[in-house]
């Protein structure tokens, strides 16, 4: 489906509607969609965790009551309203313990909460999964029946959609596969989260800032060092530029982060075994429409091709997601759909 | 539920009944189970792999009419067969694909051969996912919603149970977790597959037996030296007695499995997070009932707490698996029974 379709009028929209919500820790993007999952209207507006986790439930109630009347709707015309959140979290509860990204929003019921706020049920989800449920419902994972999505950003974010559920695990604690450990000598990296040897210590935008400045700090040549001296700041935008320059240690960063991203997938393959892996977030160095993206997805591909049991070797499809950052609203949404429709069953 | 109560007479059994048939590389073990997954009659032959596979499976197909006369029954009141085999293979199709441990025993439909050699339905599926779904219908799972079993021999089986439906994969590679990657370097050990790093190249049986030999290769002092001297064989069980009698080596290289086994662990808890893991197999150093199996336990426990995120590190249940060499046939029974009900219902 090309993105243009993705966006209708509400004439073109097909009944019933529903409004997901992206909660995360910069922006919370709020969008209404149709049955299809095509979007009707959709706003994004700032987190502001410091002003406590009240008065941000209080502005997501708000904004889906907004964009219900900016798509022509009243609030009432929303069947279910979905939140995909950061964790840690209880997704059963619907209750925020924890949130790392959420400093301060500890052990709050956020569904019930927001369900208050704009008198709407509330459909409550990790934030990863919900992207995940996105890809699979209208993205790069809408003809296959079970699909892994990792979201490459500051961290790893993933999510595990098998035969349309999403596994969400015994504690909320499924599809966390940047925390899978890639690595088991004492000496592994330290992820972020404190442990050692995680997939997202060596594979996440941050790990390749580090890793790159490690290479740097021991007297590598690289063109990024004259970036750095005008003034420059290290990120993984800057290191892809200088790849597609043609700098030596760009380009051998971004393989070996291939490589690890590749062993860390070949760890799911052999656990849930999905028909499609899905690579979206920031850091895919341009997607399919660059040369550098489409040689990371190939580097990434020949590891697992290499790794792989027999016939999830030959058979598991990589790609790129394509609903870029749209993924978790719209995913929180059909995870609010899929909710609706199952609970009309009844 | 105490063993004793897993094997009945047919006065007390409840109706429908199945039998599972669990394939080996050596053995082949067949039972008739009731309704509540307790035990008319077994029985074992060998596999004889060199007799081929027609001949193997015309004589599964002779065992399965052999349980059902031992219990008194005609083979037509079985109302369904299940049969756990080792891969590769792809479960849907009912196919062996390339059984490593069945050599010559390709490409084969052994389910709708075995199902004509007996004249009853059979279900297909992996032997380490039956002996899973044994464990969670009637061992140490049958509490809990989604259990992971990791059986503990020659290599690592493991099968996943989620919501009483077996991971089976899109290619039949689900809970092939023995083969995660859990050293990412170049050096990492090689695996009976031909992968580098899997969990099952550091804490199989095989591996145990490689890694104490490394030890005493080079030059560390241990009472194995001396059994193996007598003529002895190093096997895990050697290793389980001289760590009994005190032997640092010996415990050392158990405490470093348990090590491996948690971190593996790990990153199957960030994927798919289940209310419990079982470990079962020959190598769990005399289980419970042992003060050096609860030891083994214990630190595979501290490694995990110490390793997963939040909430699966503190609400994770580890136990042993309670069916012992019985989980495959009983497994495989159960997912007969599950097909059975499930095509009742349609």
């Amino acid at each position: 489906m090309p993105p243009k379709s993705r966006f209708i009028s509400l004439g073109e929209a097909q009944k019933p509607f529903f409004v997901g919500v992206d909660l995360g820790g910069t922006n919370i993007k709020v969008g209404l969609v149709d049955d299809l999952g095509r979007t009707l209207s959709h706003l994004g507006i700032p987190t502001e965790i410091s002003k406590g986790v009240e008065d941000g439930t209080a502005r997501m109630g708000r904004s889906v009551k907004k964009v219900a009347a900016e798509a022509g709707l009243k609030t009432a015309d929303i069947a279910r309203v979905g939140l995909g959140s950061p964790g840690e979290m209880d997704i059963p509860t619907g209750m925020l313990v924890k949130p790392v990204n959420l400093k301060g929003w500890n052990d709050f019921p956020l569904r019930d909460k927001l369900a208050e706020q704009c008198g709407l049920p509330v459909t409550f989800e990790n934030d990863a999964n919900a992207a995940a449920y996105g890809e699979f419902w209208i993205g790069s994972g809408r003809d296959y029946k079970s699909m892994v999505l990792l979201t490459l950003g500051t961290g790893i974010g993933t999510g595990i959609i098998l035969d349309d559920v999403v596994l969400q695990g015994a504690h909320s604690c499924g599809g966390e596969c940047g925390h899978i450990i890639i690595d088991c000598h004492d000496d592994a990296r330290l992820c972020g989260c404190g442990g050692h040897g995680h997939l997202e210590a060596y594979a996440s935008g941050t790990a390749v800032i580090k890793r790159t400045r490690e290479a740097l700090d021991v007297g590598r040549t690289s063109s990024l060092s004259k970036r750095l001296a005008d003034g420059g700041k290290l990120t993984p935008k800057m290191i892809a530029e200088e790849a597609e320059a043609g700098d030596a240690l760009s380009r051998e960063i971004i393989d070996e982060t291939a490589r690890y991203l590749g062993i860390g997938i070949v760890s799911i393959l052999h656990t849930v075994n999905p028909e499609i892996v899905l690579l979206g977030g920031a850091m895919t160095f341009g997607g399919k429409k660059s040369a550098l993206g489409r040689r990371f997805l190939q580097r990434i591909d020949a590891e697992i091709r290499r790794r792989a049991l027999g016939t999830c070797a030959n058979r598991t499809v990589l790609d790129f997601a394509s609903l870029g950052g749209d993924a978790g609203y719209i995913g929180a949404a059909g995870v609010a759909r899929r909710e609706y429709r199952k609970l009309g069953q009844k």
